[in-house]
């Protein structure tokens, strides 16, 4: 807009200086002050803040990191300039994906890859961050117009495609392999994967591309009455991942066969949405900036406002084979992260004052049982509060095996359960 | 902006019918469709959505609503409808309470009503909602200008005003008490009031106005160093008021010493403001349209992901005279709530079919003990994880009482805790 409105400046300039009668000057004076208003009009209207070289902690109030560069101060966290160096990839810009990558923004993040094929409809307005304007804008455009004007210091980097085909899958990986942003960085691009996403194929992906590449990521879900939620940290060898375990909800106490009723679109609200998004990137940021308890899985129930937590171990019989592999890896990994802890524990006991708090690389000394690879779906001991989405998959299997098929009740047991499975 | 872009164009026509040269009338051309350009480019930066006359449960994507009428269809809300004849009045539209206020407006609330007197800053955008073209901006006008883009259905007041003067106090209390969007409300012009201010002498002015005028209101909280927050709701007479017990916090485990350096700014991260944001309306949500359970009081410890509750009885010792008047209305209306709650108990049991589990008058059969007015500071009783945020009064009175001061240790003590009165 502004080049147009120098365009027009400059032709009634080079008017004025060609051959007119009085009155047409006197027209053309009239109409450069009006180019001159609308000018002003629209640079208030996108007045946007410069960007900022390093992150100061200077308490003034035209310094947008000063209340960040606080935690520092305070003992939160050990270093929050780090936060300039991670790149962290967000599937799925909804009502959870988008407020997370807000957040990031406002954060300081060093850099965020958005994906998500979908447009910006009205029926989004119930949740945060899109507003009517940017309606039939693509997901990904609208939320980069919107972050870069919050905060220009960010890299965006958006990807409008759907992860779950081939090539779609192709572009999501390359771009997570990619390097250009912090090149010595070990392992892929990206410091952390969020996976915002509304269902069950989607999460396969993300967890696919995730387990071939090593990636450390975090899962997020709200379920279709709107009133519970989840966020999940998957570390692939070191804690289950996506396909070792039939996913969990938070029971939320509603008649689940109300929900699934037939032209039925899915409830959502801002509130559980932003509880979500919240715990999310709270959580992402406790793991990148080494400071509080990662927690492992946080379930939501809104309607009773109850948090459960609970630790889950990779599957040795899980059906993803990158998740094997990089299970073994763990295991053989084991001497060496027993060694590094021995060593970090007699370099503390070495130092003079204070035991330090801080454990920058997040090295626990841990008993030898803790480390035992342990199916939760076997032991069946959920954390109340917390149920299976999907039928458990072993105890279907153990039924046909246990006894034959005489007894009619069995038949209408196994029935029904491939019924909830088909469902 | 449109008028000056409407008149240049007209200007340019004006010219194009006096004598020119065809270079001259070439040239013009070239401004005519320049400026259409910036007229498109202007539109489509301010394109609204028309009002809503009614919320419609259609399932279609220019359907603002269709996600929210979902949860009627789901069963989770009885009548979601009702939301359009709520007025919320939020006081402090900082970090949690300019989010709460674009939940509510995304949610479709019938009436806002802000209050806060400060100014929109850079060092604020590391928290949601305020933009950086919108700093310089009062608070209140930038939160309009947002939320009635967002949503046009709903009725926006904003004063900008500090409810601690009493000027402020007396436009505050009168705004609550008016009543023209709902002339046949019982009590106040508001449903409820969320108290989202920084500082002790706000809520305690927040306090002072919601007990004179028995108005229930939420209360929220962020800890100085961002880790930490919480939701509180009081009901004048019925629960504790803010006079009625030192503010509780939650403790977040950092060395409190380290947090009120001079000159040092308090810490604040957006997730946390966000999370608690979404706790404060979602419970609200719970109150207006009444479903779930309604949250006496939750606390935030985002390090643990800890979430205590409580639930806090009116002290009879409280200082607040207006409190104690709610109080003594509370105890004297306690027949007639036994009676309605008798009532409704028969015609439910006498109603054929399975009974009714919604409860719309919020009315609850109750033990005569649970009803005895009880202050949570005499049984010092406070679940895992909360702490006072100033030295109990109680405790402090009972020292000098309880021995004379000879013994040199109590002097100590007592001296100790005069200091961390005054602190």
């Amino acid at each position: 807009m502004e080049t147009e409105l120098k365009g027009i400046l400059d032709d009634l300039k080079f008017l004025q200086n060609s051959f007119l009668d009085p009155s047409q000057q006197a027209l053309i004076d009239k109409m450069r002050s009006r180019v001159d208003n609308v000018t002003n009009l629209a640079k208030s209207g996108t007045m946007h803040r410069a960007k900022v070289k390093e992150l100061s902690a200077e308490v003034v109030d035209s310094n947008p990191y000063s209340r960040l560069m606080a935690l520092q101060r305070m003992g939160i966290v050990e270093n929050y300039e780090r936060i300039r160096h991670f790149s962290v990839a967000i599937v799925g810009i909804g009502g959870v994906g988008s407020v997370a990558a807000e957040m990031l923004t406002r954060c300081g993040i060093g850099r965020l890859l958005l994906y998500d094929y979908d447009k910006v409809e009205l029926a989004n307005m119930n949740r945060l961050f899109f507003r009517p304007e940017q309606v039939g804008m693509t997901k990904t455009d609208a939320a980069v117009q919107t972050l870069s004007d919050i905060n220009p210091d960010v890299v965006l980097e958006s990807y409008t495609l759907n992860i779950t085909t081939v090539q779609g899958f192709e572009t999501f990986t390359s771009s997570l392999r990619n390097k250009s942003f912090s090149p010595n960085k070990e392992g892929s691009g990206v410091a952390l994967v969020l996976s915002c996403v509304d269902n069950y194929e989607a999460r396969m992906v993300v967890n696919q591309a995730c387990n071939e590449l090593n990636q450390t990521w975090m899962e997020s879900g709200v379920s279709e009455n709107a009133v519970s939620g989840h966020i999940q940290l998957l570390i692939p060898g070191e804690t289950a991942c996506f396909a070792c375990a039939p996913p969990l909800v938070v029971a939320s106490g509603v008649d689940e066969r109300t929900l699934k009723r037939e032209g039925v679109c899915a409830a959502s609200l801002p509130t559980t949405m932003g509880v979500v998004a919240g715990l999310l990137v709270q959580n992402s940021l406790k793991y990148l900036l080494n400071f509080g308890q990662v927690t492992p899985y946080l379930g939501y129930n809104a309607l009773k406002d109850f948090f459960p937590t609970m630790e889950m171990k990779p599957n040795p019989q899980c059906s993803n084979s990158a998740c094997l592999e990089r299970q073994k890896e763990y295991i053989l990994a084991k001497p060496a992260r027993d060694a590094a802890a021995r060593e970090k524990m007699s370099a503390e006991v070495l130092t003079e004052g204070p035991l330090h708090e801080e454990n920058e690389w997040n090295i626990s000394v841990v008993d030898d049982n803790d480390l035992t690879i342990n199916d939760t779906r076997c032991s069946g001991a959920l954390p109340e509060g917390l149920t299976h989405e999907l039928p458990i998959a072993d105890e279907f299997e153990k039924l046909p095996a246990a006894e034959s098929s005489n007894d009619a009740d069995d038949l209408e047991d196994l029935k029904r359960q491939l019924e909830a499975l088909n469902a």
